[in-house]
């Protein structure tokens, strides 16, 4: 059991330091004049990270036979609008958070101004670079751009963002479902993307069926993740996770830990873990996905 | 000349009417939790506005024997582009505007965090339009959303705005050059897109000769607009320009009348005006493209 969990550690930081070269080349800066905004991209998307995003790509189309060539622009793309995600929501209007992975946050260094537009930047480059890559063809690039327009915005990722700042701000009554919801469309959906984007690399874009399995596994590793995320919160220490313990809860956040015993949630993410891993046992042969699976379900940050 | 600066005027008139009917079609709502950002969106992109950045892809493509059913997804997505831009500009952090076309701005109406996250929708959504349209092929979806992401990112609009921001808070010396490269990539970059994606919805996307023609005519029509911009706010009145006149030059904003006369500007702006109507000569067999670069060099605001 410990080797398997330290093959996939492994695995995972190898295709960090890969997807870090990858991104690396994404943000250019043409000029002196522009050099302040590629600065401010590099410094959150470079910034560390476990890059789980862009390994469910990799590991997809590594799974399904296809090439690394083609995932890796697909899972460059995702990172750079998770990383735009997370300078938005640090913002002082948003989250208002000094920190991020124990460094300061990108507002914090560049100033609010240009961490908007930092973001923007991150959020526009993702779109070219799935545009501009030269390894997939005009219909998967189309396929691509669609999934990520469609997780990414109003009614994936930002419309769970929206839905967290109402049960923050707002008088609204919210439930269970509503954080389930919520942690769908705010994390969940540029998880599946990431599975289904692996697909797309490996040409089996078209394929119901395993679009289904990818998508299955997804939803579950995803929700499961925010809720160990929210268990970690409270029973975490501040120097593992390089951020304040208990912030989320003291600001009135919505967590699992409303609903659950801490036992409780933790038997909910380890279901949802086995579920997961049922949904891709016929593609899995190497059991990647299902060692990947656990192990963030047994992470300690 | 009265008679065809009504003609042109009433046709933008007619065109703005037919892409706010297709705008607002481009933002949906799927459910109450999902009103709110759906709602702060709508109000920036049916706010009003002269729709130019629109009537300018849809005129090329129609130029060049087009359909408007390929051009309208395009203009529908620059538009977006271009909103997005307006709320991001009018944030706190940015201008801090309070008024845009004579209304209170996104921020003031909807709070910061969903201003900055209808920003973010409109931008994310823009690229789906595109992706989802089904009037165009593969192909020139992806010309066209290659052509978007690189107008609107971090060496286009994006880095427009980063010059324009550093020009008024940084300590850097600022010639010409530096004003015409600024709005050259603040609000050129997106007006040589529309000119383009209008070529591209008429199959010209490849046609070198044609993408020049079109590129130099946008090009100097983006720089005239903006003199005349400059000129406007020393020259007009607020009611008729629905904002505070003066306003730029008063924040020490780096404008053309640092560098020109009033009638040295007026030359100028007229000049390129010429220029842009050559440019395109061989192929505005109607005049529309003339007759629209001569009324905004008209315009009163």
């Amino acid at each position: 059991m410990m080797e398997s969990r330290d093959l996939i550690k492994n695995k995972i930081e190898a295709c960090a330091i890969e997807t870090e070269t990858a991104l690396a080349s994404c943000v250019s800066a043409a000029d002196a004049d522009l050099k302040k905004i590629a600065d401010a991209q590099t410094y959150s998307l470079l910034g560390g990270g476990k890059r789980i995003r862009p390994f469910l790509v990799l590991a997809f189309c590594e799974m399904l036979g296809g090439a690394k060539e083609k995932a890796m622009p697909l899972a460059c793309a995702l990172e750079m609008i998770h990383t735009y995600s997370l300078i938005h929501d640090d913002l002082p209007c948003m989250d208002d958070d000094d920190y991020r992975r124990g460094r300061l946050t990108n507002h914090r260094v560049f100033g609010e101004a240009t961490a908007v537009l930092a973001g923007d930047a991150l959020l526009t480059g993702a779109f070219g670079v799935v545009a501009e890559a030269k390894a997939l063809s005009a219909e998967e690039k189309v396929a691509a751009l669609a999934l990520l327009s469609a997780a990414a915005g109003a009614e994936g990722m930002i419309g769970g963002q929206t839905m967290d700042m109402a049960a923050q701000t707002d008088d609204i009554s919210t439930d269970e479902a509503y954080l389930v919801k919520m942690h769908g469309m705010k994390t969940g959906a540029l998880i599946r993307a990431a599975a289904k984007l692996g697909c797309i690399a490996a040409g089996r874009g078209c394929d119901e069926t395993v679009l289904a399995a990818a998508d299955a596994y997804a939803a579950r590793i995803g929700l499961a993740f925010q809720v160990v995320d929210d268990l970690l919160d409270v029973t975490g220490d501040a120097q593992t996770l390089g951020k304040n313990v208990g912030v989320d809860s003291a600001a009135n956040k919505l967590t699992f830990l409303r609903f659950y015993t801490v036992e409780g949630a933790e038997a909910y993410a380890a279901r949802l873990t086995e579920e997961a891993v049922s949904a891709i046992t016929a593609y899995d042969a190497d059991g990647t996905l299902a060692a990947l699976a656990r192990y963030l379900l047994d992470r300690k940050h």
